[in-house]
């Protein structure tokens, strides 16, 4: 993509309502603009960072062997009244009359209405078990919108829903989404740390909160120290293998992790304790027939009895995710994204538009990470560089590639790691080598 | 994927309620389920294929230069009271009221959005021209919804909205999505006539509708037998060759077609005239300064002037489209995917799956096609051959290939064209050489 074509309005100045630092960068990266208090449309960098990372929850979720649907928005109150959660909900409920009067919602959550769909099909035990997700915006209609994209009222959610026979296999299905959820944050550049924690209004017996630290976050929270250098994303185990699958569930769940309402001082040795802030990015819910039950999700067993499903829940915040990998990732300068989902790899800088070697040379480079499929931006805007390099520090590419005149005297191009600052000349083709491996 | 684990209800019954072929396919191949009236949940093959469908308007839209966004679901009256809309929306519109009691509402189109958002960050010509389209799910409260996904209330959408300096510089972009669209339906499969149409509510004094034929079309259309034959995609030419793009759309535009409400059977020799049902797939605009004016998007131009942008607006229906390909392409069995949007490639029927032969055999097959990145439903149920046959012609899948003791005691499949119907005994490596072709 060239800058000059881009739909990408970088801003100098800091936006004033724009509390903590990702909100900022946000902003000032050009990745969203605010349509109304806590609702944003995403702009076309931000979009693209938006569908990398839910690309990567949707791998994984699939690699687990949920399966993706897609529940509309719009929701009738009936099928909350069933459950008994239409009154509960109070006002974060977005209540909708449409034409006819009838009381329709925006959904803030579906375990109502996929237990419906799945109870409407699913009537042996041979069909189990099932684990059904999608990825939708939903709705909350929070009193005070704040934090930008980490606390929308409008926001983009994976939600999984798990049906089983048994409350143990319920819980396979849980260890499944706890370990896929610990690889999906990997892949991001996070390290997420499952923390057991209330379950609220969702119900139920058993949950997790996935949280990663950031000076930034928003809660206090305390873990064994164990948990910083350890890989935890069960390397090698498969889904289909459960009793390595628990095993490993047991061990990472007896390491000491616990939120500011949870904590108990007394349950850990205080040399071995680290205190952090926290960002939520995931939560996970066991709670058994609470749903099934009032919605009638009812099988056939293999004697012919008719018996209710047990469930668990199992929610990514997609969008606020964008927010947690900057609060967790970034530095005076800017943004600086973890290469996975980074809206491209390179900044290709050019440092002097009118001149006609500093052009080919760089359309050369553009035209060849095009062909190699890099994904490039390419600075080709008549600009003064510092406005460049502040802006490419900004968006946080992972990679910067700056082309001028002195450097293509010698042949070189100056190349610069975002992350670590490392800057270095070496040659065009050797720039290009480097960085497409 | 196993046809055992999926998540795939197929019906054996024709749902009362529906009363098109598409819609009735989509409810007995388990593609979607209404959760309320005109409000549909994809399940997993049918979501499978409308993000199929989704891909193709993306890459086309990508190609002609247009950039992604998203803009929410939600947005505030007040946007629509600047440009005048808001009343004139009438019940259509689904109305609703936050905690805050600010007066909300549910998309159905995004103009004053996107106009907004350009307004707020494009001051200069230099930033033109600009292309800003997003894949959302829109709101229409129709007060009669039916057809089931062909006019849903809740439904997935392509719009693009164009910028520019002049009116002629927006009649480039107008003819560019011309070309992108034509281009987008034959990748699906579909021949999209254009047809010079009303601009009803969106305004403007330029607009094409196109259209599809299939017999169960909604309306009566008319054209010149020439589309018929005729290669409509303006073969090699390129969104940057303005001279080329405008004489084809010259030429395109003068070749008659008319939906009912502007035909005139004066303009036309009757000996070159076919009438067919039609259904709608896609509406463009050029509307001028309609809603830059009361939004006030204006920008600089050379001299240092402010000028008001033209625009145009551009709709695919997306979720609206799996309809139309099925009444495009079905036969009295069910649906025949066009490969480029079908949800698998191959059904894979295990005649005898208490048979170790032919389980070894399937087993291989699937393995095979999955290393080769080749999609495959795997139809392993213990059912019986007829059910297995019924299901497999009802979901459409291009290609069925079917694995019985009989046939592998002489080392061959049966493999079946769905499309064409004919069927071939050939070795296993040849069904596969074939069709991983």
């Amino acid at each position: 993509m060239r800058f000059s074509e881009y739909f990408l309005p970088t801003l100098r100045d800091v936006p004033k309502e724009a509390e903590i630092v990702s909100h900022r960068y946000m902003l000032r990266a050009g990745l969203v603009q605010q349509t109304s208090a806590g609702i944003y449309a995403w702009l076309p960098m931000g979009y693209k960072v938006l569908r990398k990372i839910e690309q990567i929850v949707r791998e994984e979720q699939d690699k687990s062997g949920a399966q993706e649907v897609l529940m509309p928005t719009i929701q009738s109150a009936d099928l909350w009244k069933k459950s008994g959660r239409y009154d509960d909900y109070g006002q974060e409920m977005l209540r909708i009359q449409d034409r006819h009067e009838r009381e329709m919602l925006f959904g803030p959550t579906n375990e109502e209405m996929i237990t419906e769909i799945f109870a409407t099909h699913v009537k042996s035990y041979r069909d189990l078990p099932k684990n059904l997700y999608h990825i939708q915006w939903k709705f909350r209609d929070e009193i005070r919108p704040r934090f930008g994209v980490m606390r929308g009222r409008e926001f983009l959610m994976k939600d999984a829903y798990s049906f089983d026979l048994t409350k143990e296999d319920a819980k396979y299905a849980y260890q499944k989404m706890f370990l896929a959820y610990l690889r999906t944050y990997k892949r991001m550049g996070l390290k997420a740390i499952p923390m057991a924690a209330d379950t609220g209004p969702i119900g139920g017996d058993l949950s997790h909160e996935f949280i990663i630290l950031a000076d930034t976050g928003e809660s206090e929270v305390f873990a064994h120290k164990d948990w910083l250098e350890k890989d935890i994303t069960g390397q090698g185990i498969q889904y289909s293998d459960r009793e390595g699958l628990n095993a490993y569930y047991e061990e990472l769940t007896s390491i000491y992790a616990a939120t500011d309402d949870k904590h108990d001082p007394s349950a850990i040795d205080a040399s071995n304790l680290v205190t952090a802030r926290g960002i939520e990015v995931g939560h996970i819910f066991y709670f058994g027939t609470k749903y099934s039950e009032p919605m009638n999700a009812r099988v056939q067993d293999s004697n012919g009895d008719m018996v209710t499903v047990h469930m668990g829940s199992y929610g990514v915040g997609v969008s606020r995710l964008i927010g947690a990998i900057i609060e967790a990732s970034h530095d005076s300068e800017g943004i600086i994204w973890p290469e996975e989902v980074a809206p491209f790899k390179i900044g290709l800088i050019n440092l002097k538009v009118d001149d006609a070697g500093c052009r080919e040379a760089c359309e050369k480079i553009y035209a060849d990470c095009q062909e190699q499929g890099i994904e490039v931006l390419y600075d080709d805007r008549d600009e003064r560089a510092g406005t460049k390099f502040k802006d490419m520090d900004l968006i946080g590419l992972p990679w910067q590639m700056t082309i001028g005149p002195k450097g293509l005297e010698k042949g070189v191009a100056e190349v610069k790691n975002r992350k670590t600052g490392e800057k270095s000349e070496v040659s065009i083709e050797a720039a290009m080598t480097k960085l497409a491996a």
